[in-house]
């Protein structure tokens, strides 16, 4: 029997549930006890790497959370608000680390989640790479460092299909370097430059949005100051990033008090 | 008596004037013969060497430009359209290399060149810099070479003092890149993203200006395929390099047929 | 019945292979015919969609290239060189575009493709993607463009596996960086720069090769002058773009007289 | 009278004292008070302003550190390690901040300003610049926050006069990495990549070293995990950032204890 920390993973046949798996069962650190697909879903029942398209592994799909829950450590979710909060209840009761990536909570979802968390770790975050939440601390430090000498531009670049500029990612960093400042991102905010704009406004926060190709996603927080600059990038070229983040989250929490935590607790910062 | 081509600078006192002076006297390949001044400027007649503040080096500022021309072999001209034109009949006249960076130069003036240019060499470009120009060469090339499957985006970064986006060279990108592909910027132009934009449109050329701190001037062009990018980029960190420019184009057109050429001449592309 | 060209794949079940086959299968500007494996492979006499894992597609796996070919107006073959080579005399005979990727070519396998290429278009490259290819001209006219006053840089970048430095891609970008300048590059070369190296030397071309996680391949060429810089720069972020390059030269080939090409002349420049 | 803190400045006549000189004069936080010059140099005696080829100002330049220190606040200090000693005793006497970015200190020299820290404020830095010190200290945190599935490279770009690779503030920053890993530099530096190199080494602290042109000093820390990477980047383009540093940390000491201080205690960090 191993002693490695056993893992859970919901919506096992997503784009999502399925990076996770193949993330645990490549870890040397956790190894994969449950799966938990919906009621009625056609992989409930079946081995997980038959469903997969590949070989047994001897993991059973399950729709009961119970029985997915029974001997493992943690519990890795990436569905939808009602599920989370479902889940959170049962992962409570069986002292499971739960990690929630699941996006779109309201105000009551969050509110569900405070009495499991009484009883249990809970790991949540709008985004789970590492890079990013590393990033997001740092442009906060930097920017408290630095005075408004120093202009403050993020600069991100996604693929030709995104709909929205700046991305929500940047608007966080931009968000976290107003923190930094005392100040609030919406006074400040500087983006759209185009035509005659006059001179760049002292304290403001810029943004930039290139697209094209397949971009993944990249993000750089740039403080230039006089004959100085200091760069904060991230540059994301896989989508399993995220998937990889959770799972630390999954291994940090097992040793941690009941509470509720976010991606920073998990990086130390 | 040294064998190297003689230059001739015209407005001396002027911060450009000043540069290319300081250029030429350090040039190995190059050297000063005279210095022009408009009447009544108070260097009129006094040494170059000590109206800039260092020690005497023999050449009178002039404000006769006959004198200055008499035994020269090129001039370095960036001072206003009128004095241009002036310039250039004498410089014809001279059989010297006359190199134009004066900016502003409108029909009447370009028009009034074309006599002067059957006798003598004239080198004109709205920025001397051999990086820039080069860039402008390549974008178009590589807009040409690369289908419209690969998402061409300029990036500029300048200072906070700028008042205008983009940047002009930045749109001489833009326009590089849509004449390679056989198109207008006009109409496939998008700057000044921000909100809910939708998709990229397929085929559009697009900006974005990044202001701060006391950034020279900075260019990329992007082109974003699939699974690869190609990034064309320019530094520009010091001013002098138009300077550079002017003096490379002075030399080369030592051997040159009467004409009118730009800088892309110079450069042999 | 489609006017596309239809196309053959050899080493259909290979990593290239398949990457081949989707990419064929989702262009609008090509159909697949074909798909080639060794005797004796187990994908022989298959239906290639279900061998793939996938739904039927209706090409069936064949060992016999004249089978395959008959109907087909090019082969793409990321294969071995003798096989290369048997297949280039049946493409001759059959007239189709022979787009060759193959690596390892010895002198006589080279020699073997000659008496082909009187008969049919040929087209070979040691690098696929166009990116590369474009870099590796748009460096050697630059080089030839500039001179010694400008420092030459190759940086590159890749994964954490890799065993030699610098990578062979730099190598080659440092080879068009010579030739521009009209030297070699063996007697110019300065890599692996550390402790008390002296300042640069005049003329040298200078290699710097970065390694860390799972980068695909990153290649800058910097030119760096005084007070400016120019960085032709290429970032690969997908293996699948040798493909994409295959078959476009695949396409390229179907109007040209018979012949030995390269990418070059596929892009046109 | 202003309530400005009034600075002196050592070693005048000096690249560096005519920056930080004319940093101070055109600086709303500080007003200069002195310039100290060695005995026996010519501009001792003389008003400042003039020795510096300009107008009067009022300040004469002395060899007399007492006549400087008399009346003023901070003093501001890039001399040599023998001098540097000489002026942190009156400095302690005068209870002025002693700014130090004299280098070359021995063992000897450095414990001799102990003594003086007992009585005013000293602040000691191997480089002055905000950037490169704020860089060093966010490298030690990303270094400790993220395990050794991340490869660290630390790469740098400077002129090519440069004479010595990797640059100091490069080593300097590996040596941030190591101590946030807990492990030594010494023993994972992985320099001058060249060759068949073999993979990576796991945990290894790699450098690559760039010179080209009049590159001032860019340094990037690149950690490369898989999927994603972050960069630490700093970019200088004026040799006036060590003065500015400088000067802010004189500021910094007026209102604090005496003891000795680093630029990572003026910054905050």
């Amino acid at each position: 029997m191993s002693d490695l920390p056993g893992i859970v993973v919901t919506g096992a046949s997503g784009r999502m549930g399925q990076m996770l798996i193949r993330l645990i069962q490549d870890s040397a650190k956790a190894r994969l006890v449950g799966a938990i697909e919906r009621e009625g879903h056609d992989w409930v029942g079946r081995d997980l790497g038959e469903a997969m398209g590949g070989a047994a592994n001897g993991v059973l799909v399950t729709d009961d959370p119970l029985v997915a829950f029974s001997g493992a450590q943690a519990v890795i979710d990436f569905t939808a608000p009602d599920a989370t909060v479902a889940f959170a209840k049962l992962a409570a009761q069986a002292r499971l680390t739960h990690v929630i990536g699941t996006t779109g909570m309201g105000v009551d979802h969050i509110a569900a989640l405070k009495p499991c968390a009484r009883h249990a770790v809970i790991v949540r975050a709008g985004n789970m790479s590492l890079g990013v939440n590393l990033l997001t601390q740092l442009t906060k430090k930097v920017a408290a460092a630095l005075d408004t000498d120093w202009d403050i531009e993020v600069i991100e670049a996604h693929h030709n299909k995104k709909v929205d500029a700046p991305s929500g990612t940047a608007l966080m960093l931009g968000e976290a370097a107003a923190e930094g400042r005392g100040i609030t991102l919406a006074e400040h905010r500087e983006s759209g430059r185009d035509g005659m704009t006059g001179a760049r406004a002292k304290g403001a926060i810029g943004f930039s949005a290139i697209r094209g190709g397949d971009i993944v996603g990249e993000h750089d927080v740039l403080f230039a100051g006089q004959g100085e600059r200091i760069v904060l990038r991230h540059i994301a070229t896989d989508r399993a990033i995220f998937a990889r983040g959770a799972l630390k989250a999954a291994l940090w929490g097992q040793d941690k008090a009941p509470g509720e935590y976010d991606m920073l607790d998990v990086l130390g910062l």
